[in-house]
């Protein structure tokens, strides 16, 4: 088990290598109850994982540092580790997927350690790292199913009671399960009326399903792009300790945590990655009860790949009618097109590409479909574009 | 003119009121000399602008509050008077262009304001602004030209010598200079020796038209998405401080600027508007100097809006080599595009779009122009699809 003397203990040793990220009042998510952010997407290296990682590293002796460390991970964790060794002046070896998005090889090497991009899955990876580490006597940092590693994760809880001592219910990601087991061990502890609930994709909710069934299970696939959490087999450890101190655990679906990275961008300026959003979601889609309370987020971390990013963005520009796309039949004749643009241009909505479709079945030969897309402001908007175009003798259809 | 003494009273006043935003160490940018960010962009409001705006409303007489306030503005002073005169019980009515974004409306709105959508540009607002104030006796809240604001903000420079006092070198982005002004004059009165410098967009440099120059000028027209310091007439008080204690004013350009809204997002998980990451931009294209030195930059503010900040995330992965558009002369025959398509599968690309042309001038009858837009990890990956696809028989040609 791991005791708050453990979590107490790491606090010290991770004094002036962890920065004590700040937590920030959020009026805007404030609607029911206060809603408080702990900022840890703005900890070195993007993440918490380094607590834990270094943590972990500092209690090997001289011998096993001297020999070296190895990992597996192909985000968080490996920067967590290249940090912590760096730190330690200790050589670190960590394989990684080949499909890794460069980015993530990029900074792990750039924090000093040697990346082995490891042809194809992240369980390949995963034995890789398991030979080399017997063939050289490495010794091996596992991502969360160690009490080392969850009491400097749970440096987080004890920090969180410094700077609210009065909250009320504290909220985590889960994937392996390591952040949530540390800040429960922390939290409980200190003030056993404060809850602690943990949050899981719908697509990777293996540590859910233990929790309900009361026994650990682990799931064959995991589906959520929020990579951090996409994690089949829970901790023994950390289900041990999550089972015996946590109050509850929710789950959120993709959209929900896309709708909380944009909401935490428009609203608080700050990137977190799909896990680090899932706590927000959470709270954003009413899944766990904030009215009267003061209820912190743990934003767990903001190293989310930009092609995604630029995807959740689009995605909730189009769920919130800034980003819309119009059908219109129109006969194909001189004059028609421009007198559309018009239509549109006198309406204030910016056009984004306007595509010809003259070939599709059940469109007359003399007519032709045009396809605006275009930038809006909000979804009055969109209805003043149809109706004027309507209004303009077109039969304008809205793509869903 | 605006004292130390001032900005110290200035700062009582905002005690409980603005937050201390967090000075954050970036190991990322620190490739010279050791580069700090001051986290406005997570100040209430969304900027730096309630602490002139608060410091101002609460210089006022009960009487004057009474009446109510007047400002004019369409983006982050609009959010600053409303928050600032809502804390001091005071009605405040805010003059926006009617094209002001919707969410700049929304959320002055929903900070207590009651806002006036005034059709045309922003000369139009203020005009109406001025007529309101007489009309109903309001107190107008000035946006940089006040001695309460100019002491307002700087606040920002006792507290970053507070969180950093060997601090070498403050950099702040310029509108009317009411921010810069307020730095320069708390940090030059503490220790004379750090350098305080300004950085406006090249395309709204009135200010360092005017540093230059040495009298004060305005500019006929602004062209800068950084709508935030988007001004054309400095101020008058502004300018006199700015000239007599600033080091250097320098300017970016309009992609200096959007690469440094990307750096921030992904090596700092932080969301700048424009005008917040100006500084920044000089730090990365290394239009200041700051090798050996501890370098602060101001990140003023990350009210952007979310249209514009996709297109500068896509404008920055174009440019990364992380999305690229090539165009493929093929027969247009059965099999021909499975074939590329599997070749540039082959290379581990996404493809986000594909279209044929089959009419275009030059191109022969049997063969057709296709188009693919694909996501990329970067430039060596592209060049091995270029490769890959010439192997193949084809002759792509890359996009700029």
């Amino acid at each position: 088990m791991v005791t708050i003397d453990d979590v107490k203990n790491a606090a010290k040793v991770l004094d002036g290598v962890a920065r004590k990220t700040d937590l920030i009042y959020s009026p805007a998510f404030s609607t029911n109850g206060e809603i408080y952010l702990k900022t840890e997407n703005l900890q070195l290296t993007g993440s918490f994982k380094l607590r834990g990682a270094y943590n972990k590293i500092a209690s090997l002796t001289e011998e096993e540092k001297a020999k070296g460390l190895i990992a597996c991970s192909a985000g968080n964790h490996a920067q967590g580790v290249a940090y912590a060794a760096s730190k330690c002046g200790a050589k670190s070896v960590i394989c990684m997927p080949a499909s890794a998005p460069i980015s993530k090889v990029e900074a792990t090497k750039a924090l000093g350690a040697e990346a082995v991009l490891v042809p194809g899955a992240y369980d390949d990876a995963h034995d890789e790292a398991d030979r080399l580490q017997k063939e050289h006597g490495y010794t091996m940092i596992l991502p969360f199913d160690d009490p080392y590693v969850i009491a400097g994760q749970g440096t987080i809880g004890l920090e969180i009671l410094e700077q609210l001592p009065d909250a009320d219910a504290v909220i985590t990601p889960i994937g392996g399960g390591g952040l949530l087991a540390g800040v429960a061990t922390a939290v409980k502890a200190i003030n056993p009326s404060c809850k602690v609930y943990g949050v899981q994709a719908e697509g990777a909710s293996a540590m859910y399903q233990s929790f309900r069934k009361g026994t650990k299970v682990a799931t064959d696939t995991v589906a959520t792009f929020a990579d951090g959490i996409a994690v089949k087999n829970p901790g023994d450890l950390t289900y041990e300790i999550i089972r015996d101190k946590v109050d509850d655990i929710v789950t959120v679906s993709e959209d929900e945590i896309a709708a909380a990275i944009l909401a935490l961008i428009e609203k608080q300026k700050l990137i977190a990655e799909g896990a680090g959003a899932t706590p927000v979601a959470a709270v954003l889609f009413d899944k766990i009860p904030t009215g009267g309370r003061k209820t912190v987020c743990v934003v767990s971390g903001g190293n989310i790949d930009v092609n995604i990013l630029n995807r959740v963005i689009s995605r909730g520009l189009i769920m919130n009618d800034r980003k819309i796309t119009i059908t219109v039949e129109m006969d194909d004749k001189h004059g028609r097109l421009l007198d559309a643009c018009g239509i549109i241009s006198g309406c204030g909505a910016n056009v984004l590409d306007v595509r010809h479709n003259r070939g599709k079945r059940g469109i007359a030969l003399s007519s032709c479909l045009v396809t605006f897309e275009l930038e809006t402001r909000d979804a009055e908007q969109t209805q003043q574009i149809m109706q004027s175009l309507r209004e303009g003798g077109y039969i304008p259809r809205l793509e869903e």
